[in-house]
């Protein structure tokens, strides 16, 4: 054991950062033996010093500017958001402070300059807790995974987004009442924005696709779809189909035919088999696929938010880092070497199911047919149901890209034959 | 780029060390990206270097001894087996050299002179390959869980048994059979001793246990059971209460009445509820569930054998090491700092489920239930049917020691009104 004391400042001090304040106070001499030399908690900033009585008052501060320039050697970040938290983890990385943060909205935009920043003085950047919570998932794309060729990686990333599309399945509902509901059992925010819109799983999308693909890869850059416009008609249509509809994050490395590389990271939702392993990941469960070359495919489960599962993804972050410091060295750094450009969605190859209601009569499919072959897609399957004087027709297309595919559906929108458009979405898996 | 190379040694060269090499000599210039420095494959020792006409000749030896004392700072170990592997790998740790292997039976027994070994010259002891091949788990549970508290490690981490219980599960049929089969297709090695006796399983389970509870466990310390004894019987009992048979790794952390903690590892197999998500990991496929009491339940998923998913978790491993030499650190280290005693299996709390033909009589239950009483196993659920002449008696129990229950379950097998004892096995995962 190491004489040298680790020392830890900690901005923010919610139900995370108590969390990790009650492991480093309470739980110093186990936390020193993982680490090998005692771990100290220097100092905590928070806006209101006042309003934490329950805190050690000689710890606390409310200049995290002063706490992050003074004598630390990590810096723990649990306020979240852009500014002014920039600036202050870019000064800690560049004065050579280990910094260990959740904060995706921060990473999903500005990873480049804290990992240039963490390279030059050689600190530790590591974000563990800011995708899927607990979930060790980061570390093994970037450590385990290294020397293999990610392909995919694809997963439910937001809580409540599953919640609400894991309870409209179960009961029917459409989307307003299911938002409502979680939103009075606390699986949804107050402004649900950040994750019915998709903001959420974007970052975290960006974050994903830049440490699999060794490649800058920003939340705008993620095409972005909410379940905003999913309604009750859209999961009786997947139901019909043996499949459930999630909201995935999914980055893929794309080959063109002339063999050149590109990235491509998108959010929105997806229809997927029933017996499809993400199917069955319910509630506010998280998860996520990874295909690689080599491992082949891989699937990482478990709680993807609440302030224990992300608590102890900090942790683990803070004992490397603090390890790392007491060996004199520094973790595997990212890489963001291949560079690779972002394919604009118009441009991704997907697959797309498309319920539409129709005149019952002859030569409706052949209309439909139509459409589809003007713009080069190729059809899958069809079923057609009579439904009193209207029939309904299910279309699931092969692999097209989306432009393409979102062309066909307008043109189809437009024809006369069409009485309505029930249902328009993208499909993932093989149907068993 | 660092101008400096980072010199490989290679010992072994099968199915995973041909891969690994592939890896070297073509992608050097994507594996240098990601260490940050050129990787050089400076050796690679063969017992027979005229067998291997396919390498380049002028890095084959069959000194394996004197390749690890030449100059190169990775050794990387795919020959397996404890000797000579093992004063190799001591030569190689306490010059310096960092050391990446996949040899679960050399890791099982002899970690701890390895990682001291380690420690003292501070070189890297890496073996994700060594337990569910191209998972990563081991660096999780080393890492990301560092800050946690583990409390279960439970998985399959067989495939050869996994797979002939998944195919005794959907077709009826016997072990003996399903094993010639399983053996026909590959599944299973011309002596399949190591896989179905769980050798290879208990490997693991050491290796987990001492990661995951900071204690040095060995293979001779787990409990171990194989499922040559597994009956068509037994596969179709469990189908009656909709559970399935799996052959499992189970590590955890008991805390007795007075709050002293210990350590059980044992492997054996166990019915669980076809709703359990390990039940629906089949065939050749291997899957781990962790529970940390802040993370909660985690999963792990993938393939768990086979050379490429084995060379992913070596390669990632290498980078690892690599990384490190070039940023002049070391990892994280594995800890055993909290060498808790291991538990011996006849006080470790199981669950049993117990399956018997008995006379179809009045006063049958009263005397069962009194051999139960009488070693103080408590009994959860009882299911009775008429078959004929005899009648059929299914009882699930509470949890008990295992002694009191294998006690109980020879007292039983003695009664007169008891006319077979069916099938015997233990339980985990509550009934749906």
């Amino acid at each position: 054991m190491s004489d040298e004391r680790v020392r830890v400042a900690l901005l923010g001090c919610g139900t995370v950062g108590s969390e990790v304040t009650r492991v480093l106070l309470d739980e110093a001499d186990e936390l020193a033996a993982r680490v090998g030399a005692p771990v100290e908690l220097a100092g905590i900033a928070v806006r209101r010093p006042d309003k934490h009585p329950e805190l050690p008052q000689e710890l606390l501060t409310n200049d995290a500017g002063a706490l992050v320039e003074s004598d630390v050697d990590i810096v723990v970040e649990l306020i979240g958001g852009i500014e002014p938290v920039r600036g202050w983890l870019l000064t800690a990385l560049r004065k050579g402070r280990s910094v260990v943060t959740a904060n995706k909205a921060l990473l999903s935009e500005h990873s480049a300059e804290l990992a240039e920043a963490a390279d030059l003085s050689g600190a530790d950047l590591y974000y563990e807790a800011s995708v899927a919570g607990a979930i060790p998932l980061l570390r093994p794309l970037r450590e385990s995974l290294a020397g293999d060729r990610i392909t995919r990686v694809m997963g439910i990333v937001n809580g409540t987004t599953n919640y609400i599309l894991s309870a409209m399945d179960a009961t029917g509902a459409g989307y307003a009442e299911t938002l409502d509901e979680a939103s009075r059992l606390g699986y949804a925010e107050a402004d649900p924005t950040a994750d019915v819109d998709g903001y959420d799983a974007a970052s975290k999308a960006a974050i994903l696709a830049s440490l699999a693909f060794h490649t800058r890869v920003t939340a705008s850059d993620v095409h972005r779809e909410g379940i905003a416009g999913i309604t009750a008609s859209d999961i009786a249509a997947a139901r019909l189909l043996n499949r459930t509809v999630k909201l995935l994050a999914i980055c893929e490395r794309v080959t063109a035919d002339d063999g050149t590389e590109s990235v491509s990271a998108r959010v929105h939702p997806v229809m997927i088999p029933r017996s499809h392993q993400l199917a069955g990941v319910n509630g506010a469960f998280n998860a996520v696929y990874v295909e690689a070359d080599a491992a082949g495919e891989l699937m990482f489960y478990g709680q993807g938010a609440g302030g224990a599962p992300t608590a102890s993804a900090v942790l683990g972050d803070l004992v490397a880092a603090a390890r790392n410091r007491v060996a004199g060295g520094r973790g595997p750094r990212e890489s963001a070497h291949a560079a690779l450009p972002v394919r604009p969605m118009g441009q991704t190859p997907t697959r797309y199911h498309i319920s539409l209601d129709v005149a019952d009569r002859a030569g409706v499919l052949a209309q439909v047919a139509q459409a589809f072959a003007t713009h080069d897609v190729s059809i899958a399957a069809v079923r057609q149901r009579d439904r009193n004087s209207t029939a309904s027709l299910v279309i699931v297309t092969h692999s097209a890209p989306d432009a393409a595919l979102r062309a066909t559906v307008d043109e189809i929108g437009k024809l006369d034959v069409v009485r309505e458009v029930v249902s328009v979405m993208r499909v993932e898996g093989e149907d068993s």
